[in-house]
């Protein structure tokens, strides 16, 4: 019997990109929850999986790997979908913008998220610094809307790709969080009309219903975004 | 006639991670210094190759590619040298930590080099920012000791790899920049001796004097970084 991935998760982290590239790859996997609310993400069996600290990791036949893009090339290169091959002409696009959502707009939000991490415990300076970050937001949605334009088949095409799931989980997070700053309604995702036809293909997708089932993120997570409610674990 | 690949640089800028992976792997490429004093990088002809505006890019014969860790990862599949392939067993581990690399510990250099495009132009909240993440700096470089110590084929190895090159170069920068906090001596690498081993073996390759002539690095660039003065460009 081969080894079943198992994905270490918490409801509506990033270990979602990885729920929904396992379902859309239409692998059987088993879940680990990350009890995040007594911080084991920090405890040293779970570092022994990510020695960072943070969700996701996934066990593979292979060891452990953590880092969500490192895992979502993996898994798509392993299972020969989701993203262009290595001998595709493809590739060399594809993986730019791969790293980008990954050193780019994912830490962007993830200082908007936790400023504290970035500056310490002065409510001013977290202030500032989420306000100035989240300002960059906007150009860097710009820059995927005019590549998604360029109708690439591996970027907000007909099959969903390893960006796609990734992209249409930052832009979720991106309208929920920070509350304090705005809210859900501080940017309107059908601005960009490239991004928000894709992450609507996403909300009718069976790998987003499994995900609203298991996470708890209400009718239309990746379109209309809502506060998850899991049934198991907490997003915090 | 095969395309040559185009590199496009500015002295000791993390265009040096592709000049020494191109070198490594003994590909035969063209330069085009980005002229950075004036800004060329945000033009609208570089922005065709990297919306982004950042440095570097390179030309290949499949299209513009843009982000670091990209480039490498794509060089080092096609010329299938420098990582483990696609379907060796070290894929996944290796994988992780290049995107630690390039969404961790490289964002957390740029805050630290660059803290006004994250919080403006407050010079003490730049300075609260810059020595806030840079205190989280340590820790991540005893994450890859320990990762070392576990004598990877693909990390701190005998022959270099694209971890290598890319973490060496980080390595360099933290030590120079910035020079407001600590300058060249605020941390000692030998304090880190798998990290500080493989510095010392890349400061001896053919690919480091390369790009020792070709940057003006000084004569141990990787153990003993001193600020670049180069024949052609500027590093800022």
């Amino acid at each position: 019997m081969e080894a079943r991935y198992i994905l270490h998760y918490a409801p509506d982290n990033a270990s979602l990109v990885i729920r929904l590239a396992l379902d859309t790859l239409g692998l059987p996997y088993d879940t680990a929850l990350v009890n995040r609310a007594a911080q084991a993400q920090k405890s040293p069996a779970y570092r022994a999986l990510n020695p960072n600290g943070l969700i996701p990791a996934l066990e593979t036949p292979d060891g452990p790997m953590f880092e969500t893009a490192a895992i979502l090339l993996w898994l798509a290169d392993r299972h020969g979908a989701l993203a262009p091959a290595d001998d595709s002409p493809h590739r060399a696009r594809f993986l730019s913008w791969l790293f980008f959502l990954s050193n780019t707009l994912h830490p962007a939000l993830r200082i908007t998220f936790y400023p504290d991490q970035y500056i310490g415990t002065d409510a001013t300076a977290q202030a500032t610094l989420r306000r100035h970050v989240q300002d960059t937001l906007p150009r860097y949605l710009d820059m995927l809307e005019t590549e998604a334009a360029k109708t690439h088949p591996w970027f907000c095409a007909q099959a969903l790709s390893a960006l796609d799931l990734y992209l249409a989980c930052l832009l979720r997070w991106m309208a929920l969080y920070p509350r304090p700053h705005g809210g859900a309604g501080w940017f309107t995702l059908s601005d960009w009309p490239q991004l928000h036809a894709m992450a609507t293909r996403l909300d009718q997708s069976k790998a987003a219903i499994a995900a609203i089932r298991a996470e708890g993120l209400g009718p239309r997570p990746f379109t209309d975004p809502q506060l998850a409610t899991p049934p198991e674990g907490s997003a915090t």
